[in-house]
């Protein structure tokens, strides 16, 4: 598909640069931008540039936040002794969203895969140690993704923090609520009987 | 989901205003804009404001261009005596991509649409019976889409044109080439047996 302007080309281009946004998504989303008003581009365009200036990550923990330590670091009312490890800042948001965690978070901007070319130093993963070095940590919950590359990261930092004395445990993994067993693939499936509980009326 | 920083937030809602992108995809892309560098994000936000500052509406036909007249408009090897009807702008480039057609187009930039509240006067038809009544036009071809709003733009286009000494046509329906018989709609199939070409060997 030939776009007749190289304006309309160049935006086409910067929007398909998006994770997921093929260049047909891409032209669809660009022309309705150019149906809107000047001052509604304007404040499209704005939105970015001034989040990317003004939104900084928690020295802390690696959560977005406007200022220099994140709301949940700041917070006196969190258990500050665990801490839950997260890929992703869109992890902590819907961790949050449950409204049952009351520790603090370690935020790893990723995990380990070769593929794709991401080793241990490109994590935050020395800020965790001395997190848990300085700090009176009692437990760090892995909640990374259960594939093999999340399976890698939880070990590489198991190996630097068991010599600590610190409970380190992982989030349950098992049959969803609401989920049909039949549905359920066969590892989580042998998984959730291994790690049954005790059933509570 | 609640989002921890307003910059965020309002980056978020601007690219959820998008169509067909909700506010997780939204949250996703926009995720993905803050880890890329200061330039990549300025670079990404102009490009918007840039196309909608440089990029106008063709005079003549309402496709988009970096100039007055779109370059379908201004090249003179087109025939400019046959005007082909579309909805949108996509539709040019579709058209185009097939390097069959060699007329020139007309975009109404919508369909008449009672239920969105797209009226004929929110249409570019005036400009269209315009350019029927002053150049030389031979034959209009409709191709809009075949739903009822189509075929309603259609018709009131066709009353307004009927007075004028021109071939008026629409675009073959039938089965799509490559697709099977039998996973065709009802009505594609038998408008597609009513109309039946010629075999040519």
């Amino acid at each position: 598909m030939k776009i007749p302007s190289k304006h309309i080309e160049n935006a086409v281009d910067q929007m398909a640069s998006l994770p997921g946004i093929g260049r047909r998504t891409a032209l669809r989303l660009v022309l309705q931008l150019m149906n809107r008003s000047n001052e509604e581009v304007l404040a499209f365009s704005d939105s970015f540039v001034e989040m990317k200036e003004h939104v900084k990550q928690c020295k802390t923990c690696g959560n977005v936040s406007d200022k220099e330590l994140c709301s949940i670091c700041l917070n006196p009312r969190r258990d500050h002794q665990l801490i839950c490890i997260v890929e992703d800042v869109r992890d902590v948001l819907a961790i949050e969203s449950t409204d049952t965690y009351k520790g603090v978070y370690h935020v790893l901007g990723g995990i380990i895969s070769p593929m794709d070319g991401v080793g241990p130093s490109d994590l935050s993963i020395p800020n965790l140690i001395q997190r848990v070095e300085e700090g009176q940590i009692s437990e760090v919950i892995f909640a990374l993704s259960a594939t093999m590359e999340g399976d890698t990261t939880n070990f590489f930092i198991y190996k630097k923090l068991k010599q600590f004395n610190i409970i380190i445990s992982s989030i349950a993994r098992g049959v969803a609520i609401g989920s049909e067993l039949q549905y359920a693939d066969e590892v989580t499936l042998s998984r959730s009987l291994l790690n049954r509980q005790p059933f509570i009326v």
